[in-house]
């Protein structure tokens, strides 16, 4: 039963059983975390065999070129085929980087920003007014590497099978919007696939811009909670079928699968923009660390032994998800106070509360002991319009701890209802 | 007896010697290599215990953090400490990031330019005329990022104890000069180490910008070829007293120390100026790859650590230097067409020959398969203004090859100058 269907009694027995649950609550003194999107020591532990990797006497790639030197800017070919094969790109549209797909993006706008990209008429800066395209809600690394470049974030509601992509279309008419982010799959924090049909309407849409891109983060690409695997569509095949062969810029890496932040990044494009890109990178320094490309090459193995290693954190992560799923349903699902994604695969779960709640839910998470990522922070400039919005990020707490901070949780969405109706 | 000095039977005979050396030299088909400060797979060989390390179960930095996830942009306590130690500088005003120094120049000039500095009224962008100070000859990497950004790269001649500092100080009262590149020991290619007195002056000289800033890449700080360590001085402790504590940009890393490609870069300074570098940086990724670090802390175990590995890589590289020394002298010693520098550390030999014979050298030594560094690659524009110098580096190739090279180089000098007289 809907809490605004119940009858002032009802209601009255439910905020007083709500607010002595949450006394209880802060009565025991918790100290959780449900802010960042980090894997927890047991997945970690999953790649140990990586700290000594590559190993004594093992240095050379494939080529048989000494890996401890300077050189190869582009990454080796090892990881690269191993790469391509499981993101279905060719490996010679792929470049391997050092740790953090994140650095790329970053130097990805600077330099687009402070020279232009390869289709620039001009670089991004001559332009006062520059905007970027946010589907919402989104990544919060994202909003701020757009606003750190004097961007106006510009948002567009993010649906069931992709972003509104009319909406950007629409937006892609003016010529001071120079891209937009995308986490194509499993998205952050909805957990939401672009289905190929609204991929295919980004390929070929018409841009004012001729240098527009769009930033193809696919940090989830193999991150399922199912088992189940989801086609990776080959957008940069669509980009070139429509014309539009430079539209993409495609992230990746294997943050979450080996190290958080030891690991190998991925940049894939048009050759033509990876051309551009290397033509500064190379001014920028002398190549990424290779060595740890060979050692991430040698624990995969293969493809198959990346999807393999997933498995593995499918079976840590999907008993706290369903946990998540089961302690919302069981605590809130009656009162229709609050709507959660059902993600299958990613690292988050997006909970829209009560509209002018979100803050008040954080703020009584955080006097109870449990920390939430700060109620909008997946909005550009923190600003969800209705206030509605929050991100719980269960990977990185052991079993036990995700359901008692989720416990708490739905106590504090249920007691910011209820306070809303003044009851 | 200088080449001037032969009469014409004399310098007829030497000329018809050194034809027929260099039809001899070019008859053997060699393949020689010198032109980058690469280290040699023997001195690759000195770390291959780092291949291993950290090692597994080993992934805690020294304050009990698990290095596996994300997080920490300032690098390890550990390897900050260690390297504190053996630079002289505060654990709290050095960084640790990935690998290449050059990395953290090039991103410091690119966000003074976007944003500007902490210490810039505006971006250095906004200023349509910029210059920046280059000691000539210098390191080719470092011309090419200053002009990347728009930099007019303005030279100042490097003298015996380090660049002309009463030019730089004359050039720095122009405001449109943002800033100089140096590399203050065993410097690139000239070998010259900066006395104490010029980097005083430097750090006390008034600059007409308030954001000027001095490249301070102390890259060979270390890399001795004698088994002495000279001082380092205090140059963040120098600027402090002389109330310009933001002058200087201190860049430092383990490229060849450990594995050229795959280190670990150091950044010291103010603290004031890490942390505006810290602000962006935050922005732009979750941080270094931090099991390098530890495994860099494990490999050298202590600043003493450092230096004795640094004695096993001067035990390889002195033989060569001397031997380019030995060469040099006894095939031109006698006919003065040439003078070169005799450095106590670092990777390189820095030649002067006859003015207007550079190119000439380079072509013949190339013509014979001997690939020297281009001639005026070491300055802006690749445009040596006296056509005469050549930056000689004999650490990657084995000894017998850097001497069978050094003895054609030698031909190539001497004919280059025949040729100018017109024998």
């Amino acid at each position: 039963m809907s809490l605004l269907e119940l009858d002032s009694d009802q209601l009255k027995e439910l905020a007083d059983r709500t607010r002595k649950n949450y006394e209880e609550l802060k009565a025991k003194g918790l100290k959780l975390d449900l802010t960042r999107g980090k894997p927890s020591a047991e997945q970690l532990d999953l790649a140990d065999e990586l700290l000594s990797l590559p190993g004594v006497d093992n240095y050379t790639d494939k080529n048989g070129t000494d890996l401890r030197n300077y050189g190869n800017g582009e990454g080796i070919a090892d990881i690269r085929e191993l790469w391509g094969e499981l993101l279905g790109i060719n490996p010679a549209q792929l470049l391997a980087a050092d740790s953090s797909s994140l650095n790329i993006q970053f130097d990805l706008i600077s330099w687009s920003c402070a020279f232009g990209n390869n289709d620039s008429e001009k670089p991004w800066f001559a332009d006062e007014q520059r905007k970027w395209i946010c589907p919402v809600p989104g990544y919060d690394r994202h909003h701020t590497i757009s606003e750190q470049f004097g961007f106006e974030n510009v948002t567009v509601p993010m649906l069931e099978d992709g972003p509104d992509v009319d909406a950007i279309a629409e937006l892609a008419k003016d010529p001071s919007v120079k891209g937009m982010w995308a986490v194509p799959m499993f998205s952050n924090p909805t957990g939401v696939t672009f289905s190929k049909e609204s991929i295919e309407k980004l390929a070929s849409m018409e841009t004012a811009s001729p240098d527009f891109r769009i930033m193809w983060d696919n940090a989830y690409a193999v991150h399922t909670l199912t088992d189940e695997f989801p086609e990776i569509i080959d957008v940069l095949g669509i980009a070139e079928k429509t014309g539009n062969p430079n539209r993409f810029w495609v992230l990746s890496s294997t943050s979450k699968i080996t190290f958080a932040g030891a690991g190998v990044a991925f940049f894939g494009s048009s050759r033509e923009n990876l051309d551009w890109y290397m033509s500064i990178a190379n001014s920028r320094g002398i190549g990424p660390n290779k060595l740890n490309q060979l050692a991430h090459a040698n624990y995969f193995g293969s493809a198959e032994g990346v999807r393999s290693v997933m498995r593995k954190h499918s079976g840590i992560l999907a008993p706290k998800f369903t946990a998540v799923q089961n302690i919302l349903q069981d605590r809130l699902g009656e009162y229709d106070v609050a709507r959660w994604t059902k993600p299958e695969g990613g690292y988050f779960i997006s909970v829209d509360v009560i509209d002018g709640t979100a803050t008040r839910v954080w703020e009584l998470a955080k006097e109870a002991g449990i920390v939430l990522t700060k109620a909008g922070s997946a909005f550009p400039g923190n600003d969800d319009p209705n206030n509605r919005n929050i991100r719980l990020a269960p990977s990185m707490p052991p079993q036990d701890e995700v359901e008692e901070a989720m416990d708490g949780v739905a106590t504090c969405i249920l007691l910011a209802a209820i306070e809303k109706l003044g009851a």
